[in-house]
């Protein structure tokens, strides 16, 4: 997608062999790249969220595996440097699905080769993903024609599930914007996020950049609009989404997908076949990613003399916790749109859609 | 209830005929008091909210009706006193219930006394929420002890309803502080309540001061800790209940009622009497304030050096909407806890308790 009219990608390797990205904790308020020379840079990234979101962190993880086979691509290497990627944050299943792919793909190879082996498979992930994305786009896209009746569809959203967060386009975002861009008229609700304001920034900041109609709420807003026929459709991505559909996604997803299923919205989450875990069933099996407390307990914005300041929003002597993810449940789910079509967020719907993988996977 | 060892209520009278409340716009940064000395200023804080909280707002209206008696208290300049107070804030039913509690306490009254007659009506109402809130939180600890099974009672609450909110105890908070001196062991998780954050500033600073133990969440956070069963019971206050037990709080609170319910966790609001619209049965009928957008992208806190600082977070090319309110349908109230005792949130319930509102009163 554009920034100021000049295209990029989130992420994108350099002829030195190094990662470049943008890095996303300082967007909106400044556009600043991020050359990522070793693993240990990438696990940073990650970790620190300066790269985030299901798809991105995949695709993160496999440079920072190609970027570990710059300086030594042994065996004992990369499986070191394999653990670390794979520890660095806890839910998106995308980190997992990549990493295994660059084991496959280095697996038997020679220690000489690997280091060309792994930035070509890291490029190929990072291809896939941007078409995977288009595709979701593209079915996501007939969803929101099926809605429109002469006037705007009302969209809301949770998170950043945009281009930002992934490679190109989008999971969640990416019918939002092939219907703009094919005369489809769309207004969304931006959920703010908290505590890391995903939606304020990111989302808000993606959407006006591409002159996609929009408003900022706060969190606690999509009920009531709900409630008032404001909402047509729920749009959100997934960070890892089980073999039966449950979908966990950022956190406060679950209470958007309680209104959505009270007030008869129907409510979609986008995502490509690499957020799928088909080892799991149970959305209560996930692990959740607890964060540091100063997330929420500070926030970052611009004053307005213009100059970025960082302002404590809690009381020093309260406590605070820090949940990133939970767990929509696939009964309140409308549907998956995947790479490969929408399918209902069960699991004879997913194995409809993949039937090769339901056919070797199952509960561990 | 004390500050810094002081007993303070949110607002009084002086002896000069001025009225004096906590300007809750600095807190928890500032202990700032606020002397109102006319009935637009009385208007003005509750517009501004220096002071919220619909039982609060109730009683600001109140001694607002007194300031304008004291430069002219004929008819006219009465009337017109009150309806610049109706108009501050839509949706409280406390305000219109307090003003026209005070047009009955003078009418008829000879414009001489009306002065003297208008600060005891108002001291009267102050006296009488005090004293529901002081019953209020004795019904509901008995609702918090029958749920203590030796362990802490994890209670989550929205917004503040505290002693904050109200002239003294507070209506959520009352039992909760009941419980903690009765040495119940309680821990509340403390939603932030964006935009404005009254939970992470108010709530937390009132059961901090009280060494109620507690916890600051994001406002996404409740539905994941219902689902993980750390959450016996949610516990609100009400802006607004129909008499058929429908409950208008600040915006999120149906997310939450939603996610009780889907969980089986009791959701309970606590209200005094003056916040019933005995005319409505339904809550879509209530009209839900918009406030300005500021709210929503600007955030005001503490700087590291220590000053308060405000900060845009979000982007300037983004539009935002801040709704304040929201209804929760009696469905998925558990029950009312009011001065009279607790009862079902129905028509039935609240006729049970309140039968010689429900003989004469009735959707309009």
């Amino acid at each position: 997608m554009n920034i100021s009219g000049i295209p990029y990608r989130t992420i994108w390797p350099t002829a030195e062999g190094r990662v470049r990205v943008i890095d996303q904790s300082r967007l909106p308020f400044e556009l600043s790249i991020l050359e990522l020379s070793s693993v240990e840079e990438a696990a940073g990234a990650i970790r620190t969220m300066a790269v985030r979101g299901a798809p991105l962190i995949g695709a993160t993880a496999a440079y920072g595996v190609a970027l570990a086979a710059c300086s030594d691509a042994s065996d004992a290497s990369l499986d070191a440097a394999q653990r670390m990627l794979a520890a660095t944050r806890p839910t998106a299943h995308n980190l997992a699905w990549a990493l295994q792919r660059m084991r496959r793909a280095l697996a038997g190879s020679a220690v000489s080769v690997r280091r060309a082996a792994a930035f070509e498979e890291a490029a190929r992930i990072c291809e896939e993903d941007v078409e995977h994305c288009r595709r979701i786009g593209s079915h996501g896209l007939g969803i929101i024609r099926r809605i429109a009746a002469g006037r705007p569809v009302q969209i809301l959203t949770h998170c950043n599930a945009g281009w930002l967060a992934c490679v190109d386009w989008g999971t969640a975002l990416a019918p939002i914007y092939l219907a703009h861009d094919s005369g489809v008229a769309v207004h969304v609700w931006v959920d703010e996020t908290r505590p890391r304001n995903q939606g304020a920034l990111l989302t808000a900041y993606e959407l006006a950049a591409h002159g996609v109609p929009h408003t900022v709420i706060a969190d606690n807003v999509g009920g009531h609009l709900m409630q008032r026929g404001l909402v047509d459709l729920v749009l959100v991505g997934s960070d890892r989404t089980t073999a039966a559909g449950d979908v966990c996604n950022k956190i406060g997803t679950y209470l958007k997908a309680l209104a959505a299923h009270d007030n008869g919205v129907p409510f979609y989450a986008a995502l490509p076949a690499s957020t799928i875990d088909w080892s799991l069933d149970d959305g209560r099996d996930i692990p959740i990613e607890e964060r540091a407390a100063a997330e929420l307990t500070h926030v970052t914005g611009r004053t307005a003399a213009g100059t970025l300041e960082t302002v404590r929003v809690v009381p020093e002597t309260s406590p605070a916790a820090n949940y990133a993810f939970d767990v929509t449940p696939a009964r309140l789910v409308t549907g998956l749109i995947t790479e490969r079509g929408v399918c209902a967020a069960t699991r004879a719907g997913l194995a409809g859609l993949y039937p090769e993988q339901s056919a070797t996977a199952g509960p561990a």
